[in-house]
């Protein structure tokens, strides 16, 4: 029996992609063997591509990049019992150790040995098929496209933020950043019963999706005097939760100005410059909590449960598609069109 | 019937104090008038004594200061039915609205009508006698000394840390800066179970108190390798809890370097300038929570409870005692002595 | 001035309700008129009516029943800031002492002070006028009409067992007993996101209007194999939170057979005997978690917050209508017309 | 190499087991050998024994029981890393998945494919040497016996018991039944920081051991009006948690009763007959919670921590001591002296 051959687009530099023949992996007994539908290009593939880092992780080697992924169960080992051959999936990245105290605890994101889609060393999803442990594996209903089961993943980000924060449907929320993870953070607002979400973005487009999406009012940061304006629509009850996901340092210094006495925060986006000044009187006097946001954990069963008979759409965030093959096209788009591109899907279209 | 006199330290303006006589006041219906047994001096009190506000709080009229009491009920209004003439008690120096939403969802620290002892307008306790809503008066049991009784106030601040960063037994914890929020901090871990107490400040007689109060080591900012050193003692397993209580700029940054992975900040110490750089970053990839600190909620019985049955003695960080005569003394002691004076207790002694 | 008068619905004994004149209440300092707009008649009205106690609260003075109340100010006292003259308002029924430690612990629905209309000794609001502390007042907004000011009350019931449970938008929820509360409950589950919810009933009638509430799909327990086809339903994940509204004793015993590993469980409905079978075996087996549910705290707000701009509505409960003179014959509808009559509203219709 | 052989004690069939000869097991890549220094005999294993089943768990093979395990790593497998040869380790006797939702939440005791010692069809620890991986083993700390780090496990059914209840040093306890779990359950309380610890056991032994353990006050049920005497003892501020751990019908229906209004009550003790009666209407009126406990999670680590360098002595409660080859002399003495054996600890003692 000779192997079998697939397409993978591997990242050879900075700057370079080369879609080239590899060898289809065989699953293991606790695996199966998924061919992809399609992937979404996140932004750190980008930073990956551009840069080779981000932050304390380094691409060393040539890598495989997109951990957005659905697709279709061909093939599963012998132990494996949640899905089976022919079921559309939603892969979650990361497959933690299940061992260590932060996995028996719970915070499985935490885990120090967890393989992650895309993560130098470990190979992402832009290729025709990948295997992975089955329990990462989860069924997409049929109301569920696979561009949504791929959305699945910037999704439960901002569903982490909300377990995280606790944010209850009376809550008022701000989001901050336009990108594809504050836009599914409006959705994810909106699965747990949120009914006034504010939003602010320095790109005119990115604020118009997000009034498609669901947000109530959106802000220019740039123009916009914020503070009074969210005083104002909430008759000066205040916003109870901020959920900063444009990583700018500005909007990240704002927060604890926005948010209500005894307010939460909760840190997604990445600062360019790690250190952020911070009024730490105002945190104190406000008594306010504060929550870093690291990937997720428990939240891909839980987000298709909410979302599956929603009458949301997250797939309104997917402005471009193109096929494997044009990967580098691609990623050209995403570095160059920030106003128009917001969520770039990928598909291998492998027949 | 005459009214009858007493002594109060009333504050005339900056750096000013005088001891004169006024009416005692007489308890309304749901109050009870206190002879004062004690009142510790706070370092709030010292900041008003100095610059005459703090923050958004501004000394615009002579006011009477000092909020850590304890004393003896001479009174009781018609309506007192949780304490009688006689009784020991400690007097929380809040008294919220009840009404408010902060106050109905159980965070009255945070009530915006809230009067609080020696918090401009509010008048403070430094006098013979104060009178009090009776729901903020504890009764001390026979366990514990008036000056535990004024001490409940600093060591409620570290016991509602401990209850906002939900501090459980295994946890380790580092408490950073050891004047008496600290050092009581100290106290307030070790009522909830926690074993591993680690501290810093860069007076070496506070460290020595630390050590005594319970410390299971303790540090030099200055001098010591904390993040190294602390790697060593915890076997690299990691702080789970930071109690921040400098209000040092540097001790705040390093806070998140300190603490382990998924681990909690509580801010406590006020920075001098309002804002501090923090790697938000960390925060992020760590997947940190972090507490402000205010005042506190629930905690006098709670302490009481805690604390009167069990081996500790919050008194060994009372250095000084001075009578209310010689209130200016003791603050002139406070604003010199810092290397010397951790607490410094007044005792009206009216006879 | 002479005194103005009004028309109240005075309970003199069991099953014996007189429209009389009295004199108009007159709003202290804190406190509000209010013209009431609609009452709605709960089940402990028709307890009282009936029986003239409900446990250990027992009738033995004339009493004025009826709590579900919501209707315009038409005075406020001075200290009044939070509602204005004209306002249109909810009431909520409980005004708590804001002293004791439940008040202050914010669980101020079991303050053992509260006054509490048309529970023994204290007066209800069948009355075309009432009197109350201005801070259990809550303004509607312009999309809830009267009738849904009034139906807060029994929603904040469910609202409560919602946060009780600590239930999320993943959960699948069985709800037992389809009576005003538990219909509301259904809603209340759906302002918190909930897609998939059960409901049961012996009533069809209830189970129809359940089915238009929102519920997924219904049962009669006399007739269905409820645990398998809860099975079936979910595909065998199970039902993460049973609310148990039914007060009958064979549900209440079947909750810890529904309910999944590790589930929640929240009773609602009192059973007339008070004590029931419970397999404890299973509690523990299942590490269940039970939570018992008496009225509600801090839910006026939030649930006008999660409500008003939803596309819910809680008037289809509503079956019948009265004004306060025909009281007599509406009490006599709800007890004899069980299986028709879910909700009754009574109007005062003064002038 | 010729196999290395072992001494088991295997139950053939009930009350009958034979210690005799095995192959010596051989430690998988992520395994450990241990050389059992001790272990505990639990109720659980005396149940097997005499009744060849616990509920839904049957013995149907013979079967090695034994499940409270300390010994010294003689052992690693090559991917082991988080013990070395010469470490002496308690063993948590549950090896969860680690992959399925409940092991992903930080439920892992409700995994439902669990290994777990002694748990038909899993065998025990009364041997030798056994085999575990490597996960579930803790390194003792020089101040920790092995007697203790074999009793860490039904402490932690007790530490786990304080953690669902969210205990806090000031709650007051009820913990009622003192076999092994309940005497622990007192010193997991004052791990929490609890300093008022009632106990009720019908076995004035028990009562003894309890008072030296650390309780507050006992009682007989059979004699005592607890619910009167605690009141009077807690100055009528009440019980805030009961721990059952008696699985007596009447104390488990008597814990509503106990507790104060808002309290919580842990079941811990399985009742013979499954079900009991339960006040429903007070658990309703009074508000309360109940949490089931199905052994634990996340406890070793933690209670080791919290319990090595406190002043407590979990050894206390062993009151006999056999060797291996004396298993069924020690079973004998469990089943006929009640009032006398409290934990019998077993030594395998291979030289």
């Amino acid at each position: 029996m000779g192997n079998v051959m697939m397409n993978a687009a591997v990242m050879k530099e900075k700057l370079h992609i080369e879609v080239e023949k590899m060898e289809r992996p065989v699953p293991g007994p606790d695996e199966a063997l998924i061919k992809v539908a399609c992937i979404g290009i996140c932004g750190s593939d980008i930073h990956y591509y551009e840069h080779g880092r981000i932050g304390r992780y380094v691409v060393e080697e040539p890598l495989i990049l997109g951990h957005e992924v659905a697709g279709t169960i061909v093939q599963v080992g012998a132990n494996v019992s949640n899905v089976a051959v022919g079921d559309r999936v939603a892969i979650e990245p990361g497959v933690p150790c299940g061992r260590c105290d932060y996995c028996k605890g719970g915070r499985y994101n935490l885990c120090p040995d967890v393989f992650f889609l895309a993560t130098p060393p470990d190979n992402g999803a832009w290729a025709d098929y990948i295997v992975m442990r089955s329990d990462v594996l989860f069924k997409l209903p049929d109301t569920m496209s696979f561009e949504e089961g791929a959305l699945l993943e910037p999704l439960s980000v901002g569903y982490h933020a909300m377990n995280r924060a606790n944010v209850r449907p009376s809550d008022k929320l701000f989001i901050t950043g336009l990108g594809p993870i504050g836009l599914l953070a409006i959705q994810a607002a909106k699965l747990f019963g949120v009914q006034e979400i504010y939003a602010s973005d320095v790109v005119a487009f990115r604020r118009e999706v997000a009034l498609q999406m669901g947000a109530t009012a959106v802000f220019n940061p740039l123009e916009d005097s914020i503070v009074e304006e969210l005083a104002r629509l909430t008759d000066h009850t205040g916003i109870d939760v901020v959920i900063e996901s444009s990583g700018n340092h500005s909007s990240i210094s704002s927060t604890v100005n926005v948010v209500k006495r005894g307010g939460r925060i909760v840190f997604v986006g990445l600062p360019p410059e790690n250190k952020v000044l911070l009024d730490v009187d105002k945190i104190i006097d406000s008594e306010l909590n504060i929550y870093g946001v690291f990937r997720y954990a428990n939240t891909y069963a839980a987000a298709i449960q909410a979302y599956a008979k929603s009458d949301l759409n997250m797939s309104e965030i997917i402005t471009h598609q193109f096929d494997l093959q044009h990967i580098s096209e691609a990623l050209q788009l995403c570095r160059t069109q920030k106003d128009k591109a917001i969520k770039v899907m990928i598909y291998p279209r492998s027949e």
